[in-house]
């Protein structure tokens, strides 16, 4: 399916033998990106390059990759059972616990040659001035040069994973005409998908339910507001997997019928994501996808009305490379994996978003979401 | 209750009033630490600066902080509308947004001096490095230095915000009992405890159910092994409130009798959660504390067995400064709040931990969780 897939079809992507070959990559990218180290914390990255998933908290957990050296993942004491549970046990990396009472930077400091060093790019500030005072003469850069290629280039196995992950949060849309009726508020309906995408998925990241004019901001998540009929309501949902992979998809519902001024915007809304997403090809750029969206809408008159990007990459995060905006000339290359998702605001009134995860294949465009595109109508 | 409470009894921690005070406290802090400016991403300071509880995204959010002139929040278009609903917009700070195409740090570095900058002590990598190199010169630092002891000092409100959190943990401990039954899993057991907690809550932050040898991973969360009579269960949960204030409480449950050595050396636990707790006054440090609850296992002959600190802060994040472990020589003061958690950790057997919220009065301890301490029997 992703270009990667001619020479082998896996169908998990946590194979222990995945996990060393990225490490290897990464340790080659390392000395080929000219840095002494990368310094991944916990983050998608240490579960893309290990599958250990490590909760950010304030004692350092750190991979170390260097040129020319093991890899090296550095745990607190009370972690180290977990760490050996997960898949990075069994790879070629060493496991460092560290005491309460012993300074983990300082232990760092003497593995490591001073100099570049790649910062996972969530890792968090107190980490990085740690690392800074105890390596003289380090010069900060961020790891996400090296590993942020590589993710974005999904394999034919972490194609598979997005897939399932699409199939999920599509069977919560097919759910949610079930939890919507007049008199309900915003919040009760998210409370039941919530409940349905943890059925589907591992966890829940994010529940949108805006209703009417909620609907007008983008980012609205819910409230006590109760849902009346003939407002159109945005559900745009979204959960991770139990292998790491993330799902995201923005259907719209109404109570009733619609305003017939609002059928008539959804309308351009469906032809403007349809063109994005047939646009998609190797080649093409994520300026150019957002192009192909933005056009249709201000063809008609709507384009002030769309005032976000029309989409971002997927896999372990739920917003990662590549960014699909004006301004990014990169070419999209077959096994990226992103969201076509253009909106329109009317401020006061109500919103529409239509969200699928796409993948670039070689020959063109596979939506991972296949729930109709259309308002449904409760 | 709180030495700040002499003054006033705000029960809301949410006041603009305060939030106000805060922002004016933190930009009097700034000029006196020697920072041209903090700049706050979204996390836990953001929400004790202005009650904006943004989630931390690739779009850069950003409140600035610097001496003589009001502060700036800095938002993505599609955001401003939710920072617009938070107390924020009822404070003397500009909100500016920016647009998908506009550089967000450019923004910023044309309102700002170059010079020592604060960090959020959780602001991720990719925002500092573009930070520093859209503002030559400037020397990286961390916010925690002007935020973290204002953070640590809670008010009466806050006080009261942790004693409702505390109540709300210890309800779902009380139906614990209810959950557990022999041959249920703990993933199962878990997933009521999430969904009480979600009522008690406003979200789930962990839950540990830890049972049997599992009991021995300090951080362990929850596994499919089926739970038997007869052995000891670890549960630590925690969750936070709709005012972003946190609650963490750990007991231990069996269904039917422990072993007798187990029952033993839980006895010794308690003692040691005891000493610890009855030690807290003004002036102790960290590290008395700790060495308050471990001398008690010790002198027992198991020192061996604890091998985490006896505890850290909490507040608007779960854990925070102060943290209970050997090395912390600063002063406790009055207002401090923070668990005392000592376990005992036996490989391949069984782990046994008890913890409680403690806040620091000016005559000694209270606690903030109140279901009783030793093993619940079901």
């Amino acid at each position: 399916m992703a270009p990667n897939s001619s020479e082998e079809h896996p169908t998990d992507p946590r194979e222990p033998a995945e996990f060393q070959r990225r490490l290897n990559q990464a340790q080659a990218n390392c000395a080929v990106a000219g840095f002494a180290a990368l310094l991944i914390s916990p983050s998608a990255d240490l579960v893309y390059l290990t599958g250990y998933a490590a909760i950010p908290l304030e004692r350092l957990t750190c991979l170390v990759i260097q040129p020319g050296q093991p890899a090296i993942l550095l745990v607190p004491h009370l972690e180290q059972s977990a760490a050996l549970a997960a898949p990075v046990a069994a790879l070629d990396v060493e496991i460092l616990p560290w005491e309460e009472t012993q300074d983990p930077y300082a232990l760092i400091a003497q593995r490591i040659p001073s100099g570049r060093l790649g910062f996972d790019n969530h890792m968090w500030a107190e980490k990085i001035i740690a690392f800074l005072a105890a390596i003289p003469g380090a010069q900060p850069g961020l790891a996400g040069a090296v590993i942020g290629p590589m993710r974005e280039l999904k394999s034919a196995a972490e194609v598979a994973a997005l897939q399932r992950a699409g199939a999920a949060i599509d069977a919560v849309h097919r759910q949610v005409p079930d939890f919507l009726r007049e008199g309900r508020t915003e919040r009760e309906v998210a409370a039941d998908i919530a409940a349905a995408i943890t059925v589907e998925h591992e966890t829940v990241d994010f529940v949108i339910v805006a209703s009417g004019p909620n609907g007008a901001s983008p980012h609205h998540a819910v409230s006590d507001r109760v849902i009346q009929a003939g407002e159109p309501i945005v559900v745009d949902i979204g959960g991770t997997m139990p292998d790491g992979y993330c799902s995201d998809c923005t259907r719209v519902y109404c109570i009733g019928e619609p305003p017939a001024d609002y059928t008539d915007a959804y309308g351009v809304l469906e032809a403007a994501q349809r063109n994005a997403v047939r646009s998609v090809k190797p080649g093409v750029t994520g300026e150019d996808l957002d192009a192909a969206a933005r056009s249709v809408l201000a063809d008609a008159g709507l384009g002030e009305y769309f005032i976000h990007r029309t989409g971002h990459g997927i896999g372990l995060d739920s917003h990662e490379e590549p960014y699909i905006v004006a301004g990014n000339r990169e070419p999209i290359v077959a096994g990226n994996v992103f969201s076509i998702e253009p909106g329109l605001y009317f401020p006061d009134k109500y919103g529409a978003r239509i969200e699928d995860i796409v993948v670039c294949e070689a020959d063109g465009p596979v939506a991972l979401n296949q729930t109709p595109h259309g308002i449904t109508v409760v």
